[in-house]
């Protein structure tokens, strides 16, 4: 990091260091993750007053390209898309975008496979959607969704997750951030403690935090959270990932869920279950959600199309039991559904075609394929530097390191033009084990792309040695 | 209402009392909206016990299928599709539906024209947006909504609006209740006073109170709300419909728009300006929305296009102050759009093409039309037994009703196969004057059924006068 700074201009310092961080991170030369230096740090790296970085770093927080973390440090935003610079202009005005030739391979989360994509097939759902007797597409549309997108998702869960649910019993969402929210209100969890796993997924907590909950972190165990700390709290709520904990992998023992479910019965409190990626399990015998196991109505069922089928679809689902749903009815009859039709009828004709299940099936042997690849990647180029977690299903794992810093990797992957991500988000109270993890996300990457991620990275690690020994 | 209870019968009157109720409002012989007898009074209908009707209805209530409204009474629920017998299942099975001959014109609000409407472009919009250079397809999409759908709002708005908002202030939500839920969040709102138009929109109205606002209504004068009513509140928010006031139809004053803003200026309020349907205005000069008139950002404008466009895209935005845009990047960085970005960009292409410019100049005149033909049926059928309320823009108007209840012509319009509605619960303190009034929207339907719903209604109302003769 050095800015020139000129004393000569009329333009202050802090003006001046302001604008070219600023510059730095539009044009993509300070990334999104990346940590600052310390006010401190800069200020005798610069050797300039500590109220000119002070100054700098204060505007740049205000306007969202900075983030200060209590007790961690200041950081690049996470905002794609600066609110002052877009660089995602399409024609006819072509902004300059981050060269996106500086990453060769990214391993982001959340991103799914488009090669084997059924592309013309659901162009064609889109299309008889909108065909379809239409009178529909001139009205709002049903409150808790379509019905027979409602009645595709309830055979879809009987099918491939054991759950049996009405379609009544079903409410159309726009992903699990708005369902949350929604059942935070439902069940009048402001004010009182939710419980949720540590780390877990920082989206949910966020809405925790904002609809005022008090939200207790339960520590993991091998086999899923600890399920005393869950019997010792006051949570009147916990929500879990037990087919596949968010971030580590693993999965809830039958024993524990089955002593969750009795401490939900006993202490009439709800399970919110998140089955984000129940359908790409690799290895072993499919896992029975706890829905399915639940008998006194206590669980509610989280689904979404995100990772499924497409994030773009933006499409999430809750199954409810009864009476929640009747409560819901009541409580929420002045909202409007807040999904497009247009995307749930198109959605249901694409299930009902048995292009989904097909779908499913194709995509849970090319995960497979390219989770080896990545197992298989990261023993051959790593060996015994890292060490792999939660590794039987999914769409990412994670890697403990050894000798470096997540920090450090994500610096050095950089370079060599390897994105890779910290997971430290998801812990509420992050502790010094947090920073020795890296997630990969594979689920957008070709075979060829993760091995050659792998070994770029890997290489890092090497350089690491070296410049240790 | 005159069930056959069986005495004899083992099962209890008021599980008896409950079956019957429940059939007739499945089977549509009770319709939404219709005020059930009180417990006295059907206590005395029936000859049964006051405990047998209590318990009938507190089920019914409990179920969803009645609503009890304080001061008002016990109606027939608002929930379309009972939770528990969906009626709008599709092939292959198909359960009965309530009778939909039963009905001839109903002038249901918020349903726009179908006959005009450029199917064929739309398809298209929705096919070539998936066709689009696709990874976007298969990530998340910009928190703010679709870069390319912000830029046509934004051109869309400078021209039709006279909005200058650059797409970086652009947010792209699910709905104007979507959007009030963050602008509450936003402005931290919960604990404090809003204000807004009594009688005013009820969707927003719950939004407010679900975020624990303290709603402070406003009277509405000949020339829109009071703002001396807003100057001596402590409201730290205002929600006004500047353009065409909901449901009465005013415009507000210029004088009282610069007013309102001098109000927000020196008390560092926020003017939320709903534009619901700007688009749509028949006569006279348009009128400069509030949002243009701002000097000092203190105006949060909203649109959708539900009126202009179709309720079932679900697209709704929000032009925030650049201020309160970085605000809300910072604050809801968490947060994922809700927005699925094939329709965005869809819409996008479309009013790229200039479709949407064209669409909206065709309905505009379309509707004009049609408004015309509903003030000449209401003249030529009804003549002074009614007084139009609002007639210069929009789909809908009022009618003040003279001589007969707004109840009682709602109950003998059904009768004759015209359905209408009751405004009552737009206002937060219904006044006997809420009674009088009723609501005719006229978007989805043609001018024969316009010229023949007025018809028929206007027969109910010779009847009563016959009747009270």
């Amino acid at each position: 990091m050095t800015p020139f700074l000129h004393r000569e201009l009329p333009e202050p310092l802090y003006s001046q260091l302001y604008h070219w961080i600023k510059k730095e991170i539009e044009e993509g030369r300070l990334l999104p993750g990346m940590k600052m230096p310390s006010i401190r740090q800069l200020t005798a790296h610069l050797k300039v007053s500590r109220n000119t970085v002070e100054a700098a770093y204060q505007q740049l927080q205000s306007e969202g390209y900075l983030e200060s973390v209590p007790k961690s440090g200041i950081w690049v935003a996470e905002i794609e898309k600066s609110p002052l610079h877009p660089n995602e202009v399409e024609h006819p005005i072509k902004l300059e975008c981050k060269p996106s030739s500086e990453v060769l391979v990214d391993f982001e989360y959340g991103n799914v496979d488009l090669e084997k994509f059924p592309l013309k097939q659901w162009k064609k759902c889109l299309s008889d959607a909108v065909d379809q007797e239409n009178n529909w597409l001139f009205k709002y549309s049903e409150k808790q969704g379509e019905f027979a997108l409602r009645r595709e998702i309830s055979n879809h869960l009987l099918q491939s997750r054991g759950v049996r649910s009405a379609p009544e019993q079903i409410l159309i969402t726009a992903g699990t951030q708005t369902s949350m929210a929604l059942i935070c209100r439902l069940l009048a969890l402001q004010g009182h403690t939710v419980a949720m796993e540590e780390p877990g997924y920082s989206g949910v907590r966020s809405v925790f935090e904002d609809e005022r909950c008090h939200v207790e972190p339960m520590p993991l165990e091998k086999d899923g959270l600890s399920v005393e700390h869950i019997q010792t709290s006051r949570a009147k709520a916990v929500y879990v990932t037990p087919s596949h904990q968010f971030p580590f992998g693993m999965v809830l023992s039958i024993s524990k869920r089955m002593r969750l479910l009795k401490w939900a019965y006993q202490s009439e409190g709800y399970i919110i279950e998140d089955d984000y990626d129940g359908e790409f399990r690799y290895r072993g015998q499919p896992i029975p959600s706890l829905k399915s196991l639940d008998e006194e109505e206590r669980v509610i069922y989280l689904g979404t199309f995100s990772k499924s089928f497409l994030p773009s679809v933006r499409l999430s689902y809750i199954v409810f039991p009864p009476s929640l749903m009747g409560q819901y009815l009541r409580k929420f009859a002045a909202y409007n559904q807040s999904v497009s039709p247009i995307i749930q009828r198109a959605m249901a004709l694409f299930m009902q075609s048995g292009e989904f299940e097909r779908h499913i099936r194709r995509m849970r042997k090319l995960y497979q394929r390219k989770h080896q690849a990545l197992l298989r990647s990261i023993e051959q180029h790593m060996g015994t530097k890292v060490k792999v977690v939660g590794e039987k299903s999914g769409l990412h794992i994670l890697l403990k390191l050894k000798g470096v810093s997540t920090l450090e990797l994500i610096e050095k992957g950089l370079q060599k033009g390897v994105k890779v991500y910290s997971p430290l988000s998801f812990w509420l109270n992050p502790t010094p084990e947090g920073h020795s993890y890296i997630m990969l996300g594979f689920g957008g990457l070709s075979i060829e792309e993760i091995e050659k991620g792998i070994s770029l990275l890997a290489s890092c690690l090497h350089e690491e040695e070296i410049g240790e020994s």
